[in-house]
């Protein structure tokens, strides 16, 4: 909850629900139906349920807030859905509130439904390979729990930390892993699903295997919201790999670690991730938190390996990475561990700049082609462009930057940051890849995804939203 | 083609379309507009084609086959649908007919479209690790057109020498590698689709991983042709493993070998096929083929590992199936493929009886009270029981056999095969598991499928397919 707000929550009329508000009636309805549930009406308390991880810049021009219900049970979520169905109220699910696209974004017409208490693990079967959990549980506390089964969930966004299964299940969040182990979708059996009348369907098996019926539960796994909301998933789990190693392969610019991409992908090892830094995002962590990487090479391939045989696959990747002129390192555990505490959290975002960001992907042929493109970027723009890469999947984030001039209000983003991010999707495009490839589409890239789809496909995806949703309640202007 | 056939082909009354059945109109219309186009008029000589591999027994019942047209490019399946559509026409889209669930049976009424010549393999991609190709194009044909690259396609069904990447996809094909690699949607990134009004789609990315849109593609695989027509597929590739090996562990009952599929699942070796034979399994092969693989026990693991590691894999799966009173023995590379020789190819069907197939699916842990359920089926319905299992992900295919009385008519199958191969599906789904593994619903399992999914769950289906194909002609009648 920000500090800064001192404004007390606003007391809804309850006591006369005739001629009430639709949504205070919802409220009023809610109140008298599941006396237990707790639900705060719009309010400038509940502002940070207006926004998401990418929009908090808003939440200054924001008074009120949505109403927020807060379940904790799949038959409460039935309820309230049916209830908001009823009045016509628009239903925006929430997970962790961590997204990157204004997936979850509402406002004071409309009620969040916030699965933050749905967070309980409810079954471990190492036998079957899979856990059961509700929406709540955040992807960390889900591994925290396996370790000692010698397990663990394999989908792994960089937000695992603070993001929820329900949230991933929303997004089909991605990670680093998914070269090896699929994103999110790959890791998704069965879910329990409260559709936009308020019935809970169950789809999906807890088999690897089931092809009863249409694929419901891919259906579900990356609508955003849009479709319905989980309650419960099956998830497939894995064992603990006997062998993880880290490996880091320097080269002397940016266009030879693109490169040699090529040489793992010509080899026969499949690591379980592979990160390219190039040679700005170097010099902004050495910068940031004090690393000397810069010294070692201008650009970064940081590798894990996982699994059996791991001193050959170390030597097999390490033959094809100096065929190309990488400094190989098999890095010691703390070193390693210290490398990869550099790529989730050595980065900084220096605040006399502006900064947007991305979530492109392209064939994985194509990242040395993106990566040359950065220069056209900056020039055309005026601008500053680097990224890291999910290089074996295709898939970067990157950060454009400009320096804000002196006596220029930072709040005023110049256009041309904003540009520059749509030139490179138009170039992501070009290349035949795609304007998100992990982060989802919200509220913020409607319109790159109207660059992408076409159409027809468009047409048909609203189709389905109006079969599972005619009358628009779930989570409205959102994904499609 | 039947060789008993010797009916000659009618002519269709092309001369005159007007007044002509709507079929004969579609016929003439497409002879009209798409001259290369081959399309067989309903005859004798197309009953082939009201069939599938399931269903060849029904071949004697059916005078009279569907029209059949055999496109060569997406821009003619779109011409046919789009008049199709327009007459009001059943489409049957078919892939290779080898299907196991009556998902490609038509009538006289109806046009099969054929895919198998849309068979060619229009790109492979060594550094996007993807291939692009058309339906047509055989499995194991894609495979050996791979394997020069050091490439493989994994998924791969019993069938895979005989059935269709687009059959492969409508029905979300299994087969054995699939607890390690996948089923075939997990190989699939992007199609070209024909929707019902003639449109031609293209859903998905070139990445693993792109989340722009609902996940069409997942909705398409394994929609068994009642959503649209699949003219292309990018699909997955994975470099072709360092090292293979096969191991075989023989235990003395089925119930001891069902049992030691829990050690694997609580060892750290992840194998890339696990096929358990039970007894009758074994008994059957040795007497079909001349083995002798009952002499080494009463219950079969067979086993392959891949990838890296081998010996150190080999040596942890052997000492966790020893530990369990498995006789594990690592085969040569002669003997192993002996061994999968006769897993493919090695059972027999005895013309002396009656038998009756399934493809259940249970979560893992319950593989032994599936086997375990086999004598009370038997002893219940008067028949035998036996199977082999897909048990890295649960799937089996039990074989329900009864001896044809003296002077009984082999045509007339008696109700107890069926109801023994329900009973075992009912079973399958106390068991949390599901009536079909990977073969599909099709037009034979639609009862099994009602038993499986609820009500609301089945209407949900129903509504997306109302949305994509609101006048129903793409394969009325199967799948939900």
């Amino acid at each position: 909850m920000p500090t800064e707000l001192a404004t007390p929550a606003p007391t809804a009329p309850l006591s006369s629900l005739e001629g009430a508000q639709p949504l205070q009636r919802l409220i009023g309805e809610l109140q008298a139906e599941l006396p237990q549930l707790e639900v705060r009406v719009p309010s400038a308390l509940t502002r940070e349920y207006a926004v998401d991880a990418s929009t908090r810049g808003r939440l200054a021009g924001i008074d009120i807030g949505p109403a927020v219900a807060f379940p904790s049970t799949a038959a409460e979520v039935q309820v309230i859905v049916r209830t908001a169905a009823e009045l016509g109220i628009a239903v925006v699910p929430r997970g962790a509130g961590s997204g990157l696209a204004g997936g979850a974004t509402a406002d004071e017409r409309q009620l969040v439904v916030s699965t933050e208490r749905l967070d309980r693990v409810v079954e471990v079967s190492p036998l079957d390979e899979v856990a059961v959990v509700e929406p709540g549980v955040i992807n960390a506390d889900l591994n925290r729990h396996l370790e000692p089964y010698g397990l663990f969930y394999a989908p792994d966004p960089a937000s695992w930390d603070i993001s929820s299964i329900g949230g991933n299940i929303a997004t089909n969040a991605g990670g680093l892993r998914c070269a090896k182990y699929g994103v999110t979708r790959e890791s998704i059996l069965a879910l329990d699903v409260v559709l936009a009348d308020g019935a809970l369907v169950h789809v999906g098996h807890r088999s690897i295997k089931g092809v009863t019926g249409l694929d419901l539960v891919s259906l579900f796994v990356g609508s955003e919201g849009i479709l319905g909301i989980v309650v419960a998933a099956t998830v497939r789990l894995r064992p603990i790999p006997v062998a993880r190693r880290t490996v880091s392969a320097f080269f002397a610019t940016t266009a030879a670690g693109a490169d040699a991409l090529a040489a793992i992908t010509r080899s026969t090892v499949r690591p379980s991730v592979v990160e390219f830094f190039d040679s700005r995002t170097l010099a902004n962590i050495d910068a940031h938190s004090g690393s000397t990487l810069t010294a070692r090479g201008g650009a970064l391939l940081l590798i894990e390996l996982d699994g059996y045989g791991i001193d050959e696959q170390s030597a097999d990747l390490r033959a094809a990475l100096e065929a190309v002129g990488g400094l190989v390192t098999e890095e010691s555990v703390e070193d390693g561990e210290a490398l990869w505490e550099l790529r989730r959290s050595g980065r900084g975002f220096d605040p006399a700049e502006w900064f947007a960001g991305g979530d492109i992907a392209v064939p994985k042929s194509r990242i040395p082609e993106i990566f040359a493109h950065f220069p056209v970027v900056e020039e055309r723009f005026g601008v500053t462009v680097g990224a890291v890469a999910h290089a074996g999947d295709g898939n970067l984030h990157p950060v454009i930057t400009l320096r804000i001039p002196e006596g220029a209000d930072p709040g005023v983003v110049p256009p041309q940051l904003h540009d520059a991010a749509v030139a490179l999707a138009e170039f992501a495009l070009e290349l035949g890849g795609t304007v998100s490839g992990e982060h989802g589409i919200g509220s913020s890239k409607l319109g790159l995804a109207a660059l992408e789809l076409s159409e027809r496909s468009r047409e048909a995806q609203h189709a389905i939203k109006r079969a599972l949703d005619p009358a628009a309640l779930f989570n409205p202007g959102k994904a499609i």
